[in-house]
């Protein structure tokens, strides 16, 4: 097959610190690599076994993370390449305007777009006008059933390469957090469970954004003590370290998190997750085994006095079955396999029944 | 012809207040329909002798204004359907995603793209990217010659109904503003120079906007005195007799203006424009026929004092002559028919040549 996987602008593949989806996209181009014709359109900087193809000469700066402007000229630049040269399967991990483009091409070439973000009205609104037209995958049963007005080409989880994350049997007496410092992570409500869990905590966390650093300057800095330990910008070897030495990770989300690809890395690392029981944290993570999943604060301390019962192996486990990389391309190379198949046999077959 | 005019979603099309964009659009779909099959895609509320289609069932509220989600939503429903139609030609007043979609055509139809907008050192970038495959018409000379690193296919100036715009010979003692309230167009400096011109000054100010009203607030609301009266939402009817009974209208922009609207609404009305010498006011105001180009608030007390050079029916005629509705729609027209023809004589013919 040949196939263009398209990233997001915003930060190059695989994503030099935080950056979840390049994570996602440097995979898949990589492994799609052995076996296909690939090329990856990619943030300056990206480093892939794809043909790599940049939009633009330097990844923007943090404040354009996000700029609409940006995300145009991207995704545009893309297309009108994949519109010239000809491809079998698109697969857009990019923002707003790709799966626009991506409707316009009416099913010639079919493209998959791969939903990373939350629901919300307004992405309801929007995908409710093109989910005829694109391929939308979602990236875990829990963001599928969030939004069943959209018609999707199916489920897909997203993976990590298990060989870079080290599975440790003894751990240390400590918990470590992982994320954006801002309400829907509940970086204050991690500080609050290990406190009284009498754990010491480990907190990487990206407040690269100007929100997330007053979130942290307010709600958070205040909570901090001599037990906490702050981590910015680690390197992957750290951040595994790090995982892998604790003896559980506390992600006390608030929203409906569309998959959080740390509770697997934790998990990859032999750490039961102590984690709320919202958004794909449900299916992650299986309650009693390879963590456990409760709601107030009482209970997740009780949770992290109880991880001794999930054993390292069953962690890793978990991701060896259900969430790693080979798991994830074998996923999609099915499902692209199938809308070429279904294309030939049906023309383009756009717009689609529900 | 058979014709889509894309107006931005943001405002019906007339505009009930504020919306340079709109009032222009209204203008063009109206106008157009007189002799072609005219559709327009616009927002919930428009009214139109075109054929309408609005992409949603609402407009937004203020705080949509300008959102990518929607911008998107609205331009790839109203591409869909323009490609399920069949148009000779597509008109597109729409925001980034626009263009992008009109991109992907190829020239089939072709898609005349006007830019409402300033240039920035983003829409350079993004332009730049696509002005081989959509017919950019820029709106002033000005406006052109900020950037001459694109393609265009002509400049056509905005215009407007001369009918509902009336000429008073006899004016009244006081000054007129309008404008939205933020530094580039300069309320603060209206206020100062019609106090040291010892005349009273009509704001008509939008600031509806978080940002504009925090301007306000902090900037313009300080200098208010007796014999300042401010207008917000007002009617047609309002706007256009404080304009004809005004005796000049200050405009002192901080910005490169692309156009201007209310400058020629303002001359119009037989209103001469005291303004500074940025942007498009350089290309509409005639210096010493139809109002003054100054620069300090100095030279621009001075030219209140000399309005009287500046006959109404002087202004009156600049904008008869180049700023009418009926010359604005027959610039279009012929640019459509031009178009048109070379698309029939050399196949899509894009991308094109510089």
């Amino acid at each position: 097959m040949k196939i263009a996987e398209i990233a997001p602008p915003w930060f190059p593949v695989p994503p030099p610190g935080y950056g979840g989806v390049e994570l996602v996209v440097a995979q898949l181009a990589d492994r799609l690599s052995e076996r296909h014709d690939v090329t990856l359109f990619g943030a300056a900087g990206s480093c892939t076994a794809a043909k790599l193809v940049t939009t633009s000469l330097d990844p923007p700066d943090a404040a354009l993370v996000g700029n609409p402007w940006l995300d145009a000229h991207h995704a545009i630049s893309a297309y009108l390449r994949i519109q010239d040269e000809g491809f079998d399967l698109v697969h857009d991990h990019s923002g707003i305007v790709g799966p626009a483009l991506a409707s316009l091409l009416c099913g010639s070439p079919p493209v998959v777009h791969t939903l990373h973000g939350p629901w919300n009205e307004l992405a309801r609104h929007y995908y409710a006008a093109i989910d005829q037209y694109v391929h939308l995958v979602a990236i875990s049963e829990t963001q599928r059933d969030a939004n069943l007005d959209v018609r999707y080409a199916g489920v897909v989880h997203n993976g990590i390469e298990l060989e870079r994350y080290p599975c440790l049997e003894t751990k240390d007496d400590f918990l470590v957090y992982i994320g954006r410092a801002n309400p829907d992570k509940g970086p204050a409500l991690a500080i609050e469970v290990a406190r009284r869990a009498g754990l010491p905590l480990a907190m990487v966390v990206k407040k690269a954004e100007p929100f997330e650093r007053a979130y942290w300057d307010e709600h958070v800095a205040p909570e901090l003590h001599d037990e906490v330990e702050v981590y910015e910008d680690v390197s992957h070897e750290r951040k595994v370290d790090l995982l892998a030495r604790a003896r559980a990770m506390v992600f006390p989300i608030q929203w409906p998190e569309p998959f959080g690809l740390v509770m697997v890395e934790a998990m990859a690392c032999g750490t039961p997750v102590v984690a709320c029981a919202a958004g794909a944290a449900v299916e992650l993570v299986e309650d009693g085994v390879t963590g456990f999943l409760r709601n107030s604060v009482d209970d997740l301390v009780q949770a992290v006095a109880e991880v001794d019962r999930c054993p390292p192996g069953a962690c890793r486990a978990r991701v060896e079955q259900r969430f790693s990389a080979e798991v994830m391309v074998r996923g999609y190379e099915t499902m692209f396999e199938r809308l070429i198949a279904g294309r030939s046999a049906a023309g383009s077959g756009f717009p689609l029944r529900r």
